[in-house]
């Protein structure tokens, strides 16, 4: 695992009628980290972040129930198996370790698969040197999910 | 695969900016699958479905990309790994043989854990004897993921 | 009020922590129907619906709480105020006249000011005599708003 | 106006197929807004914010697109027509004065009705005189919409 972590405000409305944040609203608040992450990790060059990335695959475990606050979630992010076309994040959805909540309780884990792609030519795209060098600062290891399938 | 299906309405919001379908609402499509799935399934039998029953694990593909209409898209369900206190809903979301768009793509495939859960006790709970053997008359074979991690 | 009506689906996500559709969500249930609405009063002529219509305002009413079940409520929809660029919908989101719920009951009534958009030249535009008349062919009074500010 | 506002963050998912920020998404912001709102002006009397206030009703213009971006909105809100048991906010989703943005830009305007409901009785209940000289302190004049309905 990397260092790198986006702090992610939840929303009251991400509740559902059992009173805690819905598992599907998990997902979207990955997809908030990632937007600010690839704008941290590659600044300017929008050849990434922009309409070039779509996600191929997404495997998400649930760990505590989490509920509504006012303060952020913190989701720590690297990068894994990183391919001339492709690569794949790994997330952990967890308490900040200085919170007066249970302090680093984990409420999920999850990887996203993320393709290169260009959408004018509706083709997989290759991966600049930059970019890959950049991903592969922010390399991490598995997620270690507890009930992937084998 | 069983031969079980559901037919779930689309929104036209639940596209994105990019003018798809976006990947999380995917997750939304299987949920509202999944409520009208148990409710056929277990009938009156509230017991499995209403509040005893938790999300603990989700896999999903994503295989073509799917924009807005009118016509719901059909999403085959069937069960796997019935254990005394969990079982796996594998799915297949696609567009339906006589469609008069491309017939049987196949947008997504993805599977769901669910483990039961009582409430009252916040213990796990054992699935009683016909409830199992519903979840076993709706059994299916394991989901043709092209991308699971090993 | 004209006699048109849309049956719209809910979904379980509608409800928020309260186990009531929330409020914001019935904007999204109007949302639907008028993707509907539109498609029927338009037909193939997409000059209106696809992307040459802005919402400029809404305002609504909650009248009566609601919950989650399979069956759709049914939204009541007229057109009011047509101008040269300019419509207003009004809406009535109620249960069907023949349900085995309470029939008849109105959850909602809400009012939509639409403009026509040229997005090219990114100035209002003029609508044309044939969708005039459709318009008004689905011409109903106002809104019976019960608290509107004055 | 009172000289009150929160800083809501957008979210990437707000934007629809069109690009912009939702018509409805902006009702959500309001919700998120609501509930820093009620915790500023309620601190720990949880007898207003919690379960005992229902939306009436909503009225909203929409002034001027909004696209995604990482920085929030700033949403001024005040309150208006204090009764014993409701009271109405107003609202001004805007730019910041100092953003880099066109500062000052109002995306929006709205009010929202509420009521004070006590949910085991099943009815209206009263304002405590301490909670509406909190709402009083709080307090603006009307919201200047453009095109409400007389």
């Amino acid at each position: 695992m990397s260092d790198y972590f986006v702090d992610v405000p939840l929303r009251w409305s991400d509740m559902d009628a059992y009173g805690h944040v819905n598992n599907v609203q998990f997902l979207r608040l990955l997809e908030d980290a990632r937007v600010v992450a690839f704008s941290d990790w590659f600044g300017q060059d929008r050849s990434l972040v922009d309409e070039g990335v779509l996600v191929a695959r997404h495997e998400i475990e649930y760990l505590a129930p989490l509920t509504f606050r006012q303060a952020p979630v913190r989701i720590g992010m690297w990068t894994m198996r990183i391919t001339p076309a492709s690569f794949d994040v790994g997330y952990e959805v967890r308490e900040p370790a200085g919170s007066d909540r249970t302090p680093d309780t984990v409420y999920a884990r999850a990887e996203t698969t993320l393709v290169l792609y260009d959408f004018e030519t509706a083709r997989p795209r290759r991966m600049a040197p930059h970019v890959k060098d950049n991903l592969l600062s922010f390399g991490g290891g598995e997620v270690p999910f507890r009930w992937r399938r084998r």
